[in-house]
């Protein structure tokens, strides 16, 4: 017997017995490992998306785990194989998939919203998703490699170069994920976070923060970069007050990169846009080669998965879990444990 | 005696004598043929810019000209050269000179808002901010180069391609030579406008154009485009409605170039950035090479010099073209004709 766990209404989860069917052609059977909770699937949870999401929902899109059967045509793969997967299904066929971005298709199908997710003990998804990993990287810490190829794709759309000086706004897991990549890209990194604890792991991470609700950002950045403004901003934190630090540390043509949801219209400081000829660029997802690289970052530390993740839950926990992260910010990154790593969860 | 059209105080501009001393080192002393009136000349009629301008203030930088004497150091230049004048004075140390960019300098100068500028019989420069042109050029034609030159670093700025779609939102003299330019670089153009009169214009320029206010312009353009959206916006009517319209219209990865003044903060729909991995591009001014471009394609006929300059007035009743600009928005470009032109304003 293998256990999903489900969305059913707002604020109500459960853990429910599923049956599975083999793979068919071109497809794979997965034994998830370690399912990380994002933000989208706390939007789930709390009802914010059902006019997308069909009930019952199983939940999950940060994860790794292994191959347990493959279905007719599929060649490359073998039970056993380490793997991620890039939740992603496009048509091919509108005119985001012709113009060469298949990751914003039209009528894009995101594997863990629009179709069943990774929290669950066998998994069913096409082959063509799957991303292979090394096996010196443990599977906990590979079910951040789906972060990673976030932030890995928004500072490839900031073209963060060596030498530049870039302002993180927001410092969940997301944020402090592009502040890591941005500093391996060379570039000199400020992060600006409400939350102590978040603060406070990524001081540990050698980064320098401030606090926006006590300090002048804008002003530290104009001592820090000597009087310039810095070339980078990337809004991570999807409220109002992060739009308006953002715009506020950049100097003349500074990008700000967008990588927060913001369901509600911001009021912008358009005239600042102008006068500085700024630049805001929108990023959304990731592609292979985003997804390739971030498996490589994760697996030589240059994320340090054991920091970022807080907590590991087994399976049946998941709903206190969602529960729990309702309450209280104190974490980064939770993992719920399918049950299926032999090397469990202190591997 | 040589006269100025002063701005003395809100809605109040007269004409008195001034007085010319001979230009110093590196200045040379122009007489003025023809100056444009532009959108910030009539702000400042208004008063809204009286923060930033001291009066009495001589308006004016869009002009044409010819040198009348040139001061001490000065070569390249003669007695009766025809000119324009790129009216921008920088400091050349700041952190945007520094990044060279140098026309956003943050101290910069703007000849004409900042410092005297062009509307009147003797006028002196600084040799750095002449532009030579061509003897084909007639000087009433040459008035429109500095706007060109506008348009010209904003299709840059755009990076307009051969074969993109492009809308342009608002139709007056900016949006027009920013269209003219955009068609110039190879793309498709529409142009969204309110004005009946200004739409005629741009349709007898051959460009098919759309009111926004009796059609939906968004779905006009998914017509165009076979579903896609168009490639590039320019948002040039500083209405919080035509930000929304350019953002609306774009596809995937999209660029927004922003050339319109918005004093106020604006709403956006950032989501829409997010999803379709849109840009958004501030767009201020002109640098040298932009201004020698424009030379070209006013001399050249690519924008039709005759078609957009509505009125020439002489300088003693710029005063009153003022107040009538108040009134009407059917016209495109007036020109003051300083009285220096022997050619006179029909050459
Ligand atoms: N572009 C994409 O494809 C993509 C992918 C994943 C997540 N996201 C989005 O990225 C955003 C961040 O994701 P996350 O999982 O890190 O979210 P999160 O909610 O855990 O982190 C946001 C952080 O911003 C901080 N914050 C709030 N207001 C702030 C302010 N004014 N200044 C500074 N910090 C402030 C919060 O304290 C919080 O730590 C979310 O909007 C999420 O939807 C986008
Ligand atoms: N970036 C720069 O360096 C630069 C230089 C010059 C001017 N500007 C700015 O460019 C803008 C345009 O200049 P202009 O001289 O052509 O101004 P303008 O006021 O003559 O033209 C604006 C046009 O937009 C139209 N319009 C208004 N609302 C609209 C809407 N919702 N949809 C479509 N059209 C709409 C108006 O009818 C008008 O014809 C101004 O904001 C001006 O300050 C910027
Ligand atoms: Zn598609
Ligand atoms: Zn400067």
């Amino acid at each position: 017997m293998t256990f999903a766990v489900r969305y059913t209404a707002a604020l109500t989860l459960d853990t429910a017995p599923t049956e599975t069917a083999p793979p068919g052609p071109g497809e794979v059977e997965l034994a998830p490992a370690y399912v990380g909770i994002c933000g989208t699937d706390l939007h789930i949870f709390h009802g914010d998306m059902d006019a997308r999401v069909s009930t019952p929902a199983v939940l999950g899109h940060e994860m790794s785990g292994r191959v347990v059967r493959v279905g007719p045509d599929v060649e490359e793969w073998q039970p056993g194989d380490a793997v991620t997967v890039m939740p992603l299904r496009w048509d091919g066929t509108c005119p985001a998939c012709r113009s060469g971005n298949r990751h914003i298709c039209q009528h894009l199908d995101f594997i863990g919203i629009d179709s069943p997710g990774a929290m669950q003990q066998r998994w069913t998804v096409p082959a063509a998703t799957l991303v292979r990993l090394p096996d010196s990287l443990s599977l906990d810490r590979a079910a951040l490699v789906e972060p990673t190829a976030v932030a890995v794709h928004d500072v490839g759309r900031a073209k963060v170069q060596d030498g530049e000086r870039v302002v993180v706004v927001g410092g969940g897991p997301v944020g402090v994920l592009i502040a890591l990549v941005a500093r391996a890209a060379g570039a000199e990194v400020r992060l600006v976070e409400l939350s102590d604890h978040r603060r406070a792991l990524a001081e540990n991470m050698g980064f320098t923060t401030w606090d926006p609700a006590a300090e002048d950002v804008p002003e530290l950045v104009r001592q820090w970069t000597g009087d310039a403004g810095a070339d980078i901003a990337f809004e991570v934190s999807g409220a109002a007050g992060g739009v308006d630090t953002a715009v506020e540390v950049l100097g003349v043509r500074g990008r700000l990169c967008l990588v927060a949801i913001h369901p509600r219209r911001r009021e912008i400081d358009l005239h600042r846009f102008f006068w500085r000829e700024l630049t805001l660029v929108g990023a959304r997802l990731y592609d292979r080669s985003d997804f390739e690289r971030a498996v490589g970052l994760v697996a030589d530390g240059t994320v340090p998965a054991d920091l970022l993740i807080s907590k590991v839950v087994p399976l049946a926990e998941a709903p206190a879990a969602f529960e729990a992260l309702e309450t209280s910010g104190d974490v980064m990154k939770i993992l719920v444990d399918c049950g299926n790593d032999e090397r469990g969860a202190s591997a």
